[in-house]
Order: structure tokens, then C-alpha cells, then sequence
């Protein structure tokens, strides 16, 4: 195995800085010169970025989503300088050749800065206008850092400012993701289905503040967990919605200054071929420019999603609770052992790590929330560290849907013969009896039960108040659960 | 009954118990007799929850929307019962003649029990049963407390469990609290919109990341605000939308046991019309009884509201910071004085009222956020608090939102002459005469501007760069700001 | 004064505009002249206030610690200006007299400003200052409104700023909740220590995530949570020591800008003598007049505080789940009845109630998170609402502790012979024998037990690995527990 | 430079599969067989663990401190067992060997299973006892997975359970970061400490509400910083104290079933030694496992810090604003150019990336409630994510304090003429000259000030009321900032 080594950026600068002393190219920016290795893509404003935001370890190449977003933008900017006649055709084909490449995955390492970074995501679009400019000036012919022929700023971020760029990449990668989860919602939600068919005429005791309430049967139990996962998955394709709308072309603080007419236009029309996204272009760029709130927003349908899967898998853990001091409904499939000290224990580890991404997702939308406050006048600078909640988000759901669905909901069995007979000792079975023996019998039974510790059906049959047929009729899975026939 | 002051249960509890000897009637429930103020309309199960949660001192009339939910709810099933036969008519309209009572705004003291309490909503509807019985009792003729005639629970509750009432009232509580809240976002959204056309033409510095960034009107500026407040607004309209689906007829955990066919169908057609809401019944209600997904939604985008509003008000605040030592860009309208050490000092005390109503916002997220993770099988049993906070946050944010649009924003004024002269001396006009200067000219006067403190027009003016005409109309308001001709 | 019903400003206002035309007196500030109600001690800073912040309906008076401590300053304050020469002692006498009042209780309700306002209480401040003089002046023979006798600001509010008074009079009003909270945290941990006693040899099965892991006593679980909130309490102490230190005599930004010398020094020791407290004033005022620290320390340690109460109660339901398709370890004293569509059910309401409240002050502590992060420079404008919030923590806490030591706790009983079958019943118990039968046959018991649904006791005797002496010795409540004999 | 990958556990794992299908042995867990890679020091429970939860991406050894806490509570287990009698002389120095190479940072990366994982730590202490067997067989001249001669559960894991090895593991890593966090504090406080004295004469207006109030020194501004830090670092330390009781020797819950007399107090010594920490056994075992006290109150400290760099950044910079349009108080030392479009522009990045990391910080706050608020009865499930979020909290608290007093606080200047003059120019200025000029002379200075736009001292020497030279004596800075001379 190759020997993988912990990615933060700041090791791999140190990395360099000691093993290639002789491999360095120089390159200048408003500070000075500064020493850039030959094997990087990035450059000198990475290189600041890198030495100024060492915070994570996690470089912008763990939001792969992301890259692939800046790598749209800046092809879509390039197409759009070229029909309007900025961009001559041999740069425009070059940059085009680069972002295709990342596109596809490619240079996806050399996207070193920190998630978490000053500057609005600045130094993220000058990853990208570097790596691009430097790929595309060996796809030229020429040296990494031979800037005349092809700049990062002057040719690969014409008539783009990072306030337009990056919000819309983030908007991309955002898109993509949630398609993810939505794919593993669908799924999850159809084990879940498939569950309340399996469990349909399994009957239980339903139960409303821990207290035994009224029959129902299983499948109608789990049918709730797809029903509600199913809500929620359009809850969120609605969201998802809110952030195809894009502020390209509003440069600097949404005035459009120094961006040619028809750019905004015919850079949006390009982003949406390459994407295959339905994108918009805001109506109003200033407002556009400062408004983190569809983020807020799908922080908060996020979090929404987060809260059912927290209580299913709250849920899921109590039902199976046991093997004989608890509940004992349901038994989740052992996917590990559990204890070295206790021989045999197994516990419910998949929803257990389900709740943790929940909780995880909720912190995260109280974080996009101060994040989004916090911004001031034209420019929100608190943009990097929503998008790093955001994706955590994201991703960490998608996981947590797959495992659930794949690693538990599918091995689910139920103790369909405890659960028969929770209900036939319970003392509630006497609410459904209540219309045909009245009130004043079905208290004295209940009573009676309570006292005694003996069921209900048995004081009925045994005070010959009905018929067993009868009995047995009235306490029919379909009836009882309003099952229909 | 005697004037109760401040209106705290336990202390109107005491006060009765003091001064009131003679005058009580006895009720009965499971845990045995109590006696009960002949004055008070509620009852012994009120009396119970009185008691058992004396923890905020308000009492639900405070939420009087709550209130008249519940009245309206409590009447549309009584004419549903009524329609299929279970209720007579003179115990029909007797209590439709109570509800309608309370829905014009009568009885609303008799809504005593805490806004935080156990139980699911069940002692808020009791009290509601109580409290309509008794004065149901008394348009019969009879005296409160003879249940015989009429019961809080085989009459008044009839067909209905506090599991589908509790919820249903609460949806149309917050359907009404949305109203006000649209209304007087509409109303904000207006004062900043004529405020934006007020402003159109003076010209000001943009900022991004609080740097001076590049020119354009505070017409634009106020103009975002309008913009984004009415996205939000149109974000919780759709929001509201979520909470017509209502589970009227699901009785205790959804499987409508004990509810005759038709009672679903009929009770919400009634209550649509009552209400005048476009109501529907949910398809899986057993899913809809269990589920706080509309309000941790809902909660979701009224904090998103509140990170606007908050946003907002951090820039009227520091836009006008000053007198003297500040921006100074605007003038709030003084509406009060602000020290009396300092003589003549006014504070931007309405936008700082804003910013605390849009944190309690946020943090009563957090709380029903919680609250919602927390329901456990069939049942949430903490949606008090769910109510609780999404009341405060609805009325807190209409009553913000008045106040800030009244006191504040329709009388804010510009300091024209100071922003103009802002952009006449700002060092980012040199970005706006590039096109026409070239980058090496532009940056030599950015340069001279810096380190010498002048102004880039009195530079460029001096080196004869361009005419004072073909300055003027290079920094002409429409032409920096973008705005149409 | 006509008796205010719900004790709402804006009602009070509208009340009394309403009902005394002609009792009025007219008074001024910077704005211009305004009429106050003849019969309201508060003057023309408070009525502006009342106007500006129509925001909860919930006036000053809600925190009765609050306006002690108010008085309690200003007391403080006169007795400094009059050892220092400052204020004569007609005067002095005066404003003593109306300190005391309130410090008593009287004149509470005319603390009429919202609980949250913005200002930085400054109209909190202006409240106290026109109560106490015009209370004072009333004293005097003079009539209210009659400031040129005495003023509120030139007298009462003398070498004070609010910057200082206010946070002063804050930390003296959580104090005093903090005391309450701490008596009936100390409550609930002895409701908990007896049942511990109690329970002492109620031998059980301990559950480590929802699963069966090895024996433990009743006893000890319930120690556990006597344990847990003595240690909060202590926490919670040490916590209520930082707001002890006060920043009185820093006047507007902490420089102490035109106090005189030895005001800060004879104000905290008069301030001391009256509450009772060892106040000191901080090192270094500046800090201290911004800086609120303290206070989201102290709600970090509520929150601490809320997330135990919490969690005992979760797991107080779910020992308590039943009474026959749940646990059914514990029985919670009835305190009302749960349901009328089902005869007899019984819910757990007083944790439910306990659970919600700290799901609020978890909330709460967001709110407060955000205040404080939003301070700026010199001041925390938004102190007001960072109060209003640690005040319905500390005092929710307080009640919640309250009813459940005395309607919940004190009155649980256990079902000791299921818990005993649980643990007999229980495979987990092989762990116990592991060292007598060694692990191989241990694993073949497990093993049989749980395809069989035997039990272990039942299989080691049949197998006649160990006399019935012997195991009954090796199961002993006091060795399975590691209880001392 | 070495082809670094993203460290995914996955990723790692997929690689394997594909690369080395010959090279594996077989290790047996009770779900069967599986195939582990031959050069993996982890086994099979490693092994599902990863396959279980694949959530981050992010695997245990991004967190060294935790591995390196594992290690030393495995070899102070091994010590105190070989003390014991329990564990041979040839075993416990192999173990001891392996540990000891782990506490110097070897194996790290084969600490594979993912920061967010079920099971309440149970994977990572397998995970950790696998690759000390592993290690001690190779020293003993063992084959990898010979368990018969050294087992991760019978020897590495003798005498212990996750349930007290991974609190006692999590709690010496959290020490060593706090303590790295506290040096850092330590670093930014004397970086603050060092410009309050460099700008200890620098006069400014103070400010409150954003609006001018008194004069004051930049040095005094910049003191306060170094002041409230070093509070909050004292607090911190505080915090760490609650975080050295362990609870090494409870077993699975508490009761230390199957742990030799006299384990816990020779464990806790060794590690004591191992350390060099002040560790003490916690009184209530059962009670210690449980709970999450400790840590919800840690990650409060923290929150509390992060509210305040934030407040302190925030401030940075509003007084950094400018060049030309914003206060210009300060200048922040340029790191990274800030924007293409915008030639020169320079961006506070350094103070924007600190208030982000503030951001997440609080953001983790919430997430550590919920997961502590989600333990049930003897355990807590969610210590993970707990650990994972307090990890973040310190690790990237402490990268920013470095980031901003190296590469921001220190580099900061003073325009200090341009306060002067705010200060000579402001109206505020009069409340100093009040005294001597008496309030109604006072009072239409300001008028005219305000009406003019003219400076208050221009007038009084316009007027004559005072001459130049005591002026300039009542407004020295030292006297005015209430400085001492």
C-alpha cells in the first residue's frame, strides 16, 4: 500500500519546503517574491493562503464538489469572454483544456488551501486561477508561471471578481451534493417501505409518552419512517431549488463594473450547457452579492432532515432494546460485536452513528447561522465556513442514509409473537372494546387487569361478555389499526 | 370573579384560595375530589395542571391566537358530531354558542394553565373542554360543574383526542400569528423600498469585507434590503403553506380508533369554514400525528427572517455611526435620549431592539429544535414548548418589524455630501477609470493617492489625465452605480 | 391607579389614555414635551421607552430580582455621593426612603419598560431613576414630576452611567436567582439521595446503550442522579462567584469620566452592606463595562445544568414506560390524569415539563451566545436581552426542580420482584459467573439461553454447575452491585 | 514531493482490496471470517468498524492527542495488571513496548476507523488493542493475528472496558490540547499586551452603541483585549481541572464487576506516571461513566473564548475600516493581496478567519449538548461525536489564536494623528470640559458643534472661555483616559 499520509496542507508545504530544495520557481505579488515549488499548479496567492490559514489541515481538495464547481464557472467565464470577443481563441481553448480536466478529476490535489479561510473565498479562486493558468500554460507549451502569456487574473478571471465566482461554484457544488442525499433518502425511505410491507399485519401496541396507548401493527410503525423520510426528501428538492438562482456578472459588489454587457447573460447560458443545471441569473446581483440566505435556508431544511432521522434512529435503538430487559420488538442485524468485557453483546451502532451526523448537522446550522449574520453591507465574509457546514452536512447525512438503509433498515426482523402478545395483555386493548362492552365494564376490566396483572381478552372470555369469535374478530390486526380490508 | 392581577396561575390559584372560602364547587377526577373556584369556568383537571407546572407564570391566554384555535377547532367537531348523528342538537348548540364566545375574544382568562407544560398539550385541551362545557353549562340553564347535562370530555371532546386537537388548534394558531408577521414584513419591505427611490441618486462608496470597495447609490443599498425582505417573506408564505395540513380525526396515535367514518372528512370541512383556511386532512396520519417537521421548518425560516432583520440592523447601525467619529453615512431618527452623562448622545436603540428579538429568534430554534429530536414512538410530547417558542419568535419578529419600519426606517435621511465626497476621494474610483487610464496609469495614482492622502479626481486632474467634463460624466451616479439612464 | 389585569406596557398605556384625560402632567426631554399619567411615578424617558419597544408584553416587574437590584444600586450610589459631599442629606434621605420601598416590593408594577429594549438598559435605568424620584419627591411633599427638587438623573442617578448601574444592578438580580436555583437544585438532589437509600437492594439490570449489560442496584441508579446535580451545584456555584465582581463607578466606557475619586471604592462597599454580598469592583473597568463574559460563562453552567436534568428525566420515563408494553421498573406518582380517550392512562407530565424547560434554557443559551458575540468596542448593546434570557433560565430551572423533587420524585416506587426476575432472566448475568464456570461453558450457557429464552440461573442449576446455595450467593445484591456489606 | 492521497478510511481500505489480493490473513470475530490485510496492524473488529461507518472521511489518527491518550491508558492498564499478578512479565513488556512506540507518534496511521463511529468508543479501543497486539506479537517474533499468544481482549483490554478506557484516553487528550490552546492564548494576550503599551498615549473617542461617548487611549482599548483573554484563559484552566478525574477501573458501568481489587487505584497511578498528570479516580464510578458534565461544561469555556476572539475581531476590524470610507483607526498588517478587480485592495482575512473558527466553535457547542443530552441510563452512545467536536473546538481555536497574534496583532499601527483629531473634533469632548465650563455653556457648545460641523475646543478658545494652554491641559491624554501620570 502506498503509504497514505495525513493531507493537511500545511505538511505537504513543509514537505516541500525540505525535500526539493532546488525544485522552485519564483513568482511576485504585491508583498514581494516568494519561492513557488516547480511541481505545483498553485501559485503565490495559494501560497499566502496556505502560510495564513493553516487551521484545518482539511485542503479545498476534501470538497470535491466544490472544485468541480470552480472548474464550471471558470470554463462557462471563459466560453462566455470568448463569443464576447475579450478572449482570443488559443488562451480561451487552453483554459478550456484545463477546466475539463479538473472537471473530470484531474489536479484535484493541487486545491491546497484550507476549507476554513479569510477573504470570502478569495484565496479559493486564486487556487483555481492559478492551477488553471499554470495547466493551461503547459497545455501552451510554456513554463508554469510564465504569466505574460496566459494570467491567472487577467485571462482566466476576466470580467470575474471572487464575489461572483465564488457563491456561484458553491451554488454548484451544493446542487450535486443534495442530489447525493436525495438519492440516499430515496433509498432509505424504500427500505423503509419495504419494512412496513413485510411488517403489515404484525400487530403492537402503539404508544404515545412512553405509555402503552392503542394497537397498531409494525408495518404501519416503519410506514411512518418512508412517509415522513419522503416529506422531508421533497422539503429538500424544494430548497435545492433556491440555489440554482446565481449572481455571474455582478463582479465586485453586484454593479456589474468592468464586466462587458451581455456577459452576465451569456456566462450564465454557458454555465447551465456544461452543468446541465436549470440556472438563473438573480434579478437583483447587488442583493444577490450579500444574501447568504438560501443557505440559511437549506441549513434549515438540513437540519429538519437531521431531527427525523435523529428521532427514527431514537426510535430504532428503543424498539430494539433488549434482548430481554428491554423492549425487544425489533431486532437490528449484528454488524459488529459489541463488548469484550460482556461475551455476546451486540449493540445498535448504525443508528447510533445516524443520531451523532444529526447532532453534527444541527451544530453545523447554529454555525451558518452566526456565519450569515455576521455579514456586513455588500459582501457576507463569513462565506467559507458556511460552505464547509453546508458540506459537512451534506455529506455526512448522505453517509449516514447509506449506512442506515444498507447496514440495518434491510436486516430488520421483528418478535412478531411478543409483540401479538404485548397487545393481548395490554391494558389499552380495552379503549377498542369500549363501544361494545361500555364504559362502566371496560373500567371495571381495566381495573381488574391493572390489579391482577392479568389481560384484558382473558377477564372478557373468562366473564363471558363476548365470544371468543368474537373477540378474535374485534381484535383483528386490520381493525384495530384501521387497516382497511 | 375577582380581578386577578398579574396574571400568574399559581398566584391567581393563591389568591382564590385565599379569598374565596365559601364560594367553590367540588369536581372529581381519577385521582380524586377537589374543590374548584365556583367563579372559574375551568375545572379540576385545569386545577391539576395549575398546580403540577407553575414554572413561567403565563398562562395560555397569553397566546390568544392558541386560544381561539382551540375554540374553533372544538367547534368544528362538534358540528361534525352533530352532522353524524352523535350530538344532539341543543348540547350542539350550546357549545357552539360557547366557542363562538371565545372565538370573539370572551372567556380568554379562563386560559390558565402554564404555556410550558407536560403532557402533549392535554391539559390546554382540557382546560379548553372545561372552560366550554361550563359556560355551555350556563347558557343551558344549568349550574358549572353539573357534567351530567354536558361533559368536558363525552361532549365537548367528543370523536377527538388531544393528540389531533392539540396540533390541529395550534396550525391555525400559527397560520394567524404568519398573517400579522407577512403584513408587517410587507410593511417593512415598503418603508425600504421608498426609501431606495429617495435615495436613488446619492452616490456612495461600496464595501466588501468593511473596505472601501467600489461606487454605488444608497438607493441600491436600501434597495437590497426591500428585495431580500420580500424573498423572505415570500420563503414564509410557502412555509405557512406546511401548516394547513392538519390530523383532525387521527384520535390518539393516528389509526383514528373510536372515530366514526366521515367524522375526519366532516370536522375539517367545518373547520375550513369556520376558519376560512384552505385546511386539509393529512394522507398518513399516523405519520402526521407523530411529526414536528412543519414547525422545525417553519422555525427554520423564521430564523432565517431574523438573520436578515438582524443583518439589516447591524448596517443601519454602523452606517450611522457617528456623530463625528463614525461613518456618518445616515441619520436614524432620534426617539429617545440616549445618556445622561453624555448630553445630546443618541443611540440606534429601535435597530438594537431588532438585533435581540432576532437572537431570541435564533435560539428558540435551537429549542424546538430539540424539542422535535425528542419525540419518542407515536408521539411528541414536548410540543408545548414547540408552541411556546414559535409563538414568542412569530409575535416578536411582527412586533419588530412594526417598530422598525415606524420608528426607524421611515424616518432615516442621507448625508449626501459626505458620501459624495466619500467617492471623490476614495482610492477604489481609480478601479471605475481604468478602462480609460490603463492599469500602470491607474495604479501610479492609486499609489500617489495612498501615500499622499489626496483624492484620484484631483490627481487625475492635475496630470491632465482627462477634462474635469469627461471626469464629471465618467463618475456619474447612474453610470458607476450601473442604474439605468 | 385602576388595577392593571395582564400586565402588558402597551395595555397599561392604552388603559390609562384611555380612562384619566384629565390626570395628567406634562414633562420633557430632548424630543419635547409629553403628558404623563398623573398617578405613574415612571416619567417622559420611560413613556418613550413604552412607545419604542412594544416587543413580549412582559414588563420590567417580571424580574422582581432585577428591579431589587436596581434599587439596591441606586441606594448604594446616594449613601456614596452623600459620604463623598455630593448630595445633601434631605435629598439623600429622600431617594433612601424610596430605595427601601422597592427594595421591600413596592412599586413594582410601575416598572413598566419591555424586558427586552434596546439601549443597553438605559431605559431600565431611566425607569429606576424616575420611580425613585419621583417616589422621593412625593416624600418630600413636593409633587411628581417636580424635578427641580430632585432630579432623576442630576440626583438620583449621580456619578452614574447606565453602563455602569445597569450590568451592577444585573449581577445583584442573578445572584439572588442564582441562590434560588441552587436551594432547589439541592432539593431535588436530596428527593434523589433518599431514593437511594430506599432503593438501596432493589437489585437490577444496568443497561449500556439500551442493551442489557451486567447487574447494578436501583439504588445506585438513583444515587447517580444525586451525585450528578450535586456536582452541577457546585459548578453552579463557583459560577455565581464571577458575577460578584462589579463595574460600578466606571460611568460611560469605564474610564470613570467625571466620578469623583473615591466614588467606585465607597459605592461597592455601601452596595455590599445592603445586599448582603462580598462584591468587589473589577481591576480594570474598561473591560469590565464590555466585556460579558460572566454572563455566558454562567449560562454555559445552566446549560451544563439543563442537559442533566434532562437526561434524568429521559431516562426517569423510560424506567417508568408501561404500565405493560414498556420497562415498567419504577411506577411515577399519578399527579393527573392523562387522557380521555383512553380510561386510566397515567403519563409521566412532570419530567416532560422538566425536559422542555431545559430544552428552552438550552435554547436560551444560543441567544445569548449571539448577544454577547455581537457587542462592539466599549459596550454590549444588546445586554437587555442576554438578561431577560439568564433570567427565564435561572428561573424556569428553579420551578422545574421544584415540581419534580415534590410531584415526581419524592413519590416513585419500584417494582422490585420484576426487576429481580430481569436480572435473574438476564443473560448478561453469565458475565458475573464467568470466573466460576470459566468462559468456555459461559458461552455455551449465553449461547442456550438466549435460543432457548431460559434463563442462566435457571440452566447453571439444571446443569448442576453450582449448588442453588451458591448461586444465590454469587447473585447477592450487594456483590452484583459492588456494594460494601 | 510524495503523492499525498486524502487520508479516507475507504479510500485506504479500497486500496488494499484491490492492491494486495494475496496478502492478507484471516481473523475470525463473532460474525465469521474475515480477510485483513497482512501489513495492517488493526484486525477485524477494525475492520468492520470501517466498513460500518464510513461517515468523515476523516480517520482516529487526525486526532494524535486521543491516540496518543489510548496508548497510555493501555500501558498503565498493562502495568497495573502486571503488578497485579494478572499479566506475565513477557506479555506486559511487549505490550508495554508497542505502547511506548504509539506515545512517540509511531503507527499513528494505522488508526483507521473514522472520527464519528457507534458504539460509544468501542471501535476505537478495538481498534487501538488490535494494533498493540499486533505490535507486541512482531516484538515477541510473533505473526501478525497469532492472538493465541498475545489477544487484544485477553491481554491488552485485561481488566478494562471502552466504557472507562475511552473517557480516560479522551480526557488526556483533551488536557494536552487545552494546554496547547492555553499557550496560545498566552502568545495572543502578550501580543495584545504588548501594543496596549506601544499605544498607551494614542488618545481616541471611546464609543458605545457605535455612537462617540468619551475620550479614551488606544492603549487602554488594546489593553482590555489582552485583559478579558487572559480572564478567559484563567477560566480555561479552571475547566481542564474538571477533565483530570478519570474513571479507569469502572468496567462496563460503573461497578467494576470483574476488575481485581486495587486495579482502578494502581491504573490511575501508572497513568498519573505515564502522563505526568494530577489524575484522580472519580468517587461515583457509576455515575462518572455516564456522564457528560465535564464535557458540556469544557466546551462552554470554549464557546466563551470564541465569543470572545470574535467580539475582539470584529472589532479589529470596524477600526481597520477604510483606507478612505471607514473609520481608519487601525491598520492590519497586508498578508494576501485581496482582489484582482480591485487592484491594491488589502482585506482583514486574518481577523475574518478567526471569527469563523469562532463560529464553528459555537456551532460545536450545540453539538455537544445534544449528543450529552442523548445519554440514556449507564452510558452515554454519543462520547464520539463529543470528542470529534471538542477536538475541532481546541485544535482549530488554538491554530487561529497563532494565526492572529503572529501574522495580524503584532503587525498592527496606529493612525494616531487621525484619532487625535476625532477626539479634538468630537462633541463628546465637551462632557470632559464640563465641570469647567459649566452644563449650560456646555450644552451650547454642543449645539453649535453639532450645527457647524466645527470642533468643540475651536469654540471654547473662539469664545475665550479657556486658554490654549489649559486646554491642552484638560485634554492630555492621561487625564482624560483617566490614565495615571
Amino acid at each position: 500500500m502506498t503509504p497514505t499520509t495525513v493531507a493537511s496542507s500545511t505538511a505537504a508545504l513543509a514537505t516541500i519546503a525540505v525535500d526539493e530544495p532546488a525544485g522552485f520557481r519564483t513568482e511576485h505579488d504585491l508583498l514581494g517574491d516568494r519561492r513557488v515549488p516547480t511541481a505545483a499548479y498553485w501559485g503565490v496567492h495559494t501560497l499566502r493562503a496556505i502560510e495564513n490559514f493553516p487551521i484545518t489541515g482539511q485542503p479545498l481538495s476534501t470538497n470535491p464538489h466544490l472544485v468541480r464547481g470552480l472548474a464550471a464557472v471558470k470554463l462557462a467565464a471563459a466560453r462566455a469572454n470568448r463569443e464576447l470577443g475579450l478572449l482570443d481563441a488559443e488562451r480561451a481553448d487552453a483554459i478550456e483544456a484545463a477546466c475539463r480536466e479538473i472537471l473530470d478529476g484531474e489536479l484535484l490535489r493541487e486545491f491546497v488551501v484550507d476549507v476554513i479561510q479569510g477573504g470570502a473565498g478569495t484565496s479559493s479562486n486564486m487556487n483555481a486561477n492559478e492551477v488553471i493558468a499554470n495547466r493551461a500554460l503547459e497545455l501552451l507549451g510554456q513554463e508554469k508561471g510564465d504569466y505574460a502569456a496566459l494570467h491567472p487574473n487577467d485571462h482566466v478571471n476576466l470580467s470575474q471578481s471572487t464575489n461572483d465566482v465564488y457563491p456561484t461554484a458553491v451554488r454548484i457544488a451544493t446542487v450535486m451534493g443534495i442530489d447525493d442525499l436525495l438519492a440516499a433518502l430515496s433509498e432509505l425511505e424504500d427500505a423503509f417501505a419495504a419494512k412496513a410491507t413485510e411488517f403489515r399485519t404484525v400487530v403492537k401496541m402503539g404508544r404515545t409518552q412512553l405509555q402503552d396507548a392503542v394497537p397498531m401493527t409494525l408495518g404501519q410503525e416503519f410506514g411512518t419512517y418512508a412517509v415522513t423520510i419522503g416529506e422531508d426528501r421533497e422539503r429538500l428538492r424544494e430548497s435545492a431549488g433556491l440555489v440554482h438562482e446565481i449572481n455571474l456578472g455582478a463582479t465586485a459588489i453586484g454593479t456589474g463594473l468592468n464586466a462587458p454587457a451581455g456577459y452576465a447573460e451569456a456566462a450564465c447560458r454557458h454555465l447551465g450547457g456544461i452543468t446541465g443545471l436549470p440556472l438563473v441569473t438573480a434579478f437583483d446581483l447587488i442583493e444577490a452579492t450579500q444574501d447568504m440566505g438560501a443557505f440559511v435556508h437549506l441549513s434549515g431544511v438540513l437540519k429538519r432532515v437531521a431531527v427525523k432521522l435523529s428521532k427514527i434512529c431514537n426510535d430504532l435503538r428503543l424498539l430494539s432494546s433488549g434482548p430481554r430487559a428491554g423492549l425487544a420488538e425489533i431486532n437490528l442485524p449484528p454488524v459488529q460485536s459489541g463488548s469484550s468485557i460482556m461475551p455476546g453483546k451486540i449493540n445498535p451502532v448504525i443508528p447510533e452513528v445516524v443520531n451523532q451526523v444529526a447532532f453534527e448537522v444541527i451544530g453545523n446550522d447554529v454555525t451558518i447561522t452566526l456565519a450569515a449574520e455576521g455579514g456586513q453591507l455588500q459582501l457576507n465574509a463569513f462565506e467559507p465556513v458556511i460552505v464547509h457546514s453546508l458540506h459537512k452536512s451534506i455529506t455526512h447525512l448522505t453517509a449516514a442514509c447509506h449506512t442506515l438503509s444498507r447496514r440495518c433498515v434491510s436486516g430488520i426482523t421483528a418478535n412478531a409473537a411478543r409483540l401479538r402478545e404485548s397487545v393481548e395483555h395490554s391494558i389499552g386493548l380495552v379503549t377498542a372494546l369500549n363501544p361494545y362492552l361500555g364504559y362502566a365494564e371496560s373500567t371495571a376490566i381495566a381495573q381488574e387487569a391493572l390489579a391482577s396483572g392479568r389481560g384484558v381478552a382473558e377477564l372478557v372470555l373468562e366473564r363471558g361478555l363476548l365470544t371468543a369469535e368474537r373477540l378474535e374478530e374485534l381484535l383483528r390486526p386490520e381493525r384495530l389499526a384501521n387497516l382497511s380490508a
